[in-house]
């Protein structure tokens, strides 16, 4: 097969997660489609020319429409911030490009949905980064919820706790200010959790939120990049436009109950991405800080030795897992992009879509704004109101 | 001091629970009141006779009005069924009895309110059954809470999760009946939930709640005690009239997020009754299963170290500690009970009120119907309406 | 039956715990014989008299030997310090009373031969104190052993850790001489150790062990009861003729290979009892701080769902479980001392022996000594050399 | 600076680790020396071949002696099976490369006294594979011993917990044959702890061990690769000349008192690379399985608040983090390796030696050797025998 010819744009916290993802495939899944790291493109001349010495790109540019306009460019891959998504994706299905973009597809449903349309007229093959999808962890509990192995699903239970920006002088960084951001916790964290919901559940049929800006004013951020800035305590303070936490309760088309939380205010918590799957043969529970482990349990065990088994996935009947280590041995945060990156290369070979894509990108935004629209309007929002 | 004269009514879980608390005062807390276990009542003759036995009562009856009636009994625990609270207080406070009543206060908040004014006019000593304020790791989550060393409160994060009905065919108990029970899991477990949060958090301003019965039939029950039945999976079915699993998010008075979340539907979880505190300073974790532990965080440790803490709260530093038996040696459930007697007793012979009282049991019921009402409406509700 | 009478000796920590016990079984264990908490002896006239109300005996005395004179007392309860063990055991056994001791049964191997020979040509029931015997837990653990489910034994790992002693001001109370202790964490907490492991895996064949004092000189107490001690960190000091910490290996009969580790220099762990057992088709870990919980793995489980399950043994499949709480509410310390009361009447009215009896506390003292021996003479011991 | 090329002998487990970290350098580690990926050389051409591509090689060899003549390799990584290291890297100095060598150093302290005279001789660079160091909580750990914060050490335990031959028809692999493993879970896995002691704790002075084959005889292995092969169950079998589990007490230089224990025989246990590390002022425990955990205790804690506190060690004030992703982010086990790699091309280029070094190896080796003379003398070995 012909080597799959790399553009990407961005560089900052998820460039340098893909780039590695790239970069690892060929040593772990050596029968992974051939790929060629060739343009990394981002404003910044510099930076981004430091950026593909070090991670790892052939060349470097700073219009992403020159980089569009290539013919030796067979696929984008979008994690510039999200404000941009739109507009790059829309160029790019127009030259024709295969896209993976990253959560979240856009700031609104609309244009996630103008997106998804472009995307599929084009037949291009396209992919949205929700990257927890591919722990060999969620894959365990995928596995035993499509096969039967837990039953009926009863409830959904799923958190996102976060404590960066707790200190009230943190800085009004870029993902505090909504016409960048889009949202706060809500689409940054949350948007995790309910694509896992949707992987792990199904779709939602109504939801109603809530929603808080605990500090509404913070310094404002001299420079930043990504999750870090830097910012003057006593300098001038601007506005977060952005929400710090949201809740959401869901009822699922099949009856499932779901309960939805996401903040940037949970003391203690760096990146607690956790949830729990109740159903009427068994329950999973899985938190990513210790990504290695999915808690099983199921009610046909003998009486007397019923429990949660921590199982450590990482034997040769997990996902993934005769790519990497002996039994007993971990992956950690970045492996979840490389096995990301195994599918859309593969999926793209393969003439198929890959999995999760545009229109898990425009159901997530789906679920998204409904959650905004129940918080603005106080009522339950249907989502096929959407 | 002269000793307080007990009269209890209701002999099953929490009269046995109850009665031990009685039994062990003394033992542990030798400098709490003198009680003399006086009467016991229940319908049953011979099943009432041999719980006096096995409890340690001296006298059982089958008339509580009759109880009421003897000059000789200070004190009335109510322990029966939750639909006979309401006459049962409201006739004891007419005999000038001293009160504990067991959650929930009430089937309705109107009764609840009712039995409040009663109690108030007639200035007896009154208390609610909510036992789970009185484990030292709730006491230790209360102290730093109030101390300030968690700082504003954020969010709280609250569970309890139980799977004894998860089976299709567990017959028709009277706590899946609702005019016996008031409601499910909501008034069962939500209402130690609710109750938690006012003594940790403080009180609530608005609710939106969402309820389900997953299994709307079962088999109606030969024979019943508690939480235990016999039935014929084969015989006739009868409708369950109570929530299987309730659902809620608050806000606080003081702007903090809650998430309520009670089911009997969880498979795993014979009892899990845990929340989460998050504050600007710190956090505190805390689930009854390990009841002799508090997780613990604070911003302020140093900043290579900082992580949450489990704390096992049998220190001398910790509420009831030197009663029991050196640090590290735990203590269980039944623990809460003899912890809440001794507050009962206490504040009888201080001539204060105990706290929990019936203020605390309108303050859940009014959560609990206004949670009720949110499902009802679809609709945010006030607890200002209630 | 006729009701046994009980006299006591000691009336402290343990005394306290067995008081709770005997008073406890009625209610929790109505079949259980009937007992008559008669008498309760110490050396302190004052202080028995006020042991003696607030645990709930009928008398008080201050001289064993009358207690042991009197026709109306059918069992002797021995909890005095360990020096006092043997003399009162004898005597008890000449006055043909049953008999619970306190472990370590004595002070010396030879000593307890003396007293199991004593008592098994009396013919009396005898029992003696390895409480940990009777957490639910542990029972499981037995069971899986037992009925082959753990498969062949290759491992026993245990350790006993306190940090009660930590501070060198901590004062020199008489678990730290070696003339009333008989030794340190050795006897003290390594004990409990090989009992657990004679009980769940078998009897020991050879043993080598190491031995430390890490604070050899500490205040001299003024004043000193069980664990706890006043002393003045300026004024005199005394020499600690006892072990701070012990560990030794040992092989077992059955080929198991044992690892034994006592101390009271664990910063952090406040009473840390856990053993770990690995067989051919399965593995169990206990940690006593969790005492509610056992963890089990089993081979046999489906290759992606493998893993140690975290089982909370308040079920009723559960040993001791259906006498207590319903299934997730648990139980704490004491309780182990209320199940083990249990099997001391419960064998005397059956007319059989206890378990564990003398002959598990000669047992326990011969893997004791040869410990001390192997470290006095540092090389490995054979149990067959005691 | 100039390019460090590499020659690296050995392309199984440890040549993918290796090459993994080589690799990644660059990206994490931008102010790492260069590193060109020169040569990988192994017996069989055909996979070395495959290696080479799949590693990420410029070149393939499959003579060793070859590859030390090249002028044009500076470097040489051995990780050949552990009977060839001693003949390679005796090579390798000769021909004057650094050299990096996977633990085991050699098959006998003898052996590895040669190579590390004759490294120190020639004045290389070179360093041992003792990658468990390299875990940013075990330089957490170290920190906190070397600071003085957990104050003066009393024990270390330590535990390397495998069960991948549980299954008695496991073949018999060339780590279950001691003229090519030179031990069994001793050298392989309870080299490691006791690299970690000597890293955390301080020099050995005496030891004594106990060691065990649980099964004996083994099907003779078809293929064998690593820690995986092939073998019939029914057909000839070959005796295990190593041990399957290797336990020892051991005392530092420093007093403190040490627990090992190696066995491949814990069900359950994938790898459980565990420690635990007691001093007068606090504790720190680690389990590989979650290697970004650190649990840490001060006695110094407020009295009400003290317990082991979970740390994630993935904040910017842990080792390496900074190279990593945002707190909370994890990593995994192959990450230990690209810090291991950092520190030897690192001390390459400031022409100082790396740590852990040849040094360490003699000093594992001179323990595991003690331990072996322990077991076969049955005595305590002084480490100053060896």
């Amino acid at each position: 097969m012909k080597k799959q010819r790399i553009g990407m744009i961005g560089y900052k916290f998820m460039g340098k997660a893909h780039s590695n993802a790239y970069r690892s495939l060929p040593m772990f899944f050596p029968k992974a489609p051939k790929l060629d790291m060739a343009v990394i493109c981002g404003r910044n001349e510099e930076a981004v020319g430091q950026a593909a010495e070090q991670l790892g790109w052939a060349e470097s540019m700073t219009d992403w429409r020159e980089l569009l306009a290539r013919e030796d460019i067979d696929v984008i891959d979008i994690n510039a911030p999200s404000d941009a998504h739109k507009e790059i994706t829309l160029a790019a299905v127009k030259a024709g490009k295969h896209i993976f973009c990253e959560k979240p597809l856009a700031l609104t449903l609309a244009d996630s949905r103008e997106m998804l349309q472009a995307a599929e007229e084009a037949g291009i093959a396209h992919m949205v980064g929700f990257n927890y999808r591919f722990s060999p962890a969620v894959r365990l509990a995928k596995k035993l919820v499509e096969s039967g192995r837990l039953g009926k699903i009863y409830h959904f239970r799923a958190c996102f706790l976060q404590d960066w920006i707790i200190d009230p002088d943190f800085p009004l960084v870029w993902r505090l200010q909504k016409e960048i951001a889009g949202s706060g916790s809500h689409g940054d964290l949350g948007a995790h959790l309910i694509d896992l919901a949707h992987f792990l559940v199904g779709d939602v049929k109504e939801v109603i939120g809530m929603s808080e800006t605990f500090i509404k004013e913070r310094p404002i951020a001299a420079e930043m990049t990504g999750l870090s800035a830097k910012g003057s305590k006593d300098g001038p303070r601007g506005e977060v436009t952005v929400d710090d936490a949201t809740l959401f309760l869901a009822r699922f088309d099949n009856g499932a109950m779901g309960n939805f939380e996401a903040t940037r205010f949970a003391a203690g918590h760096r990146s607690t991405n956790a949830f729990e799957i109740n159903g009427s043969l068994g329950s999973v529970k899985f938190d990513f800080e210790r990504m290695n482990e999915l808690e099983v349990y199921f009610t046909s065990d003998e009486e007397d030795v019923q429990g949660f088994r921590r199982v450590l996935v990482t034997d040769p009947a997990h996902a993934y897992a005769e790519a990497w280590w002996p039994p007993g041995h971990t992956i950690g945060f970045e492996h979840t992009f490389i096995h990301e990156m195994l599918e859309f290369s593969t999926a793209i070979e393969e003439g198929r879509l890959p999995e999760p894509n545009f229109r898990d990108g425009v159901k997530c935004q789906a679920v998204l704004e409904a959650v905004e629209r129940s918080i603005d309007e106080r009522r339950w929002v249907q989502l096929s109101e959407m």
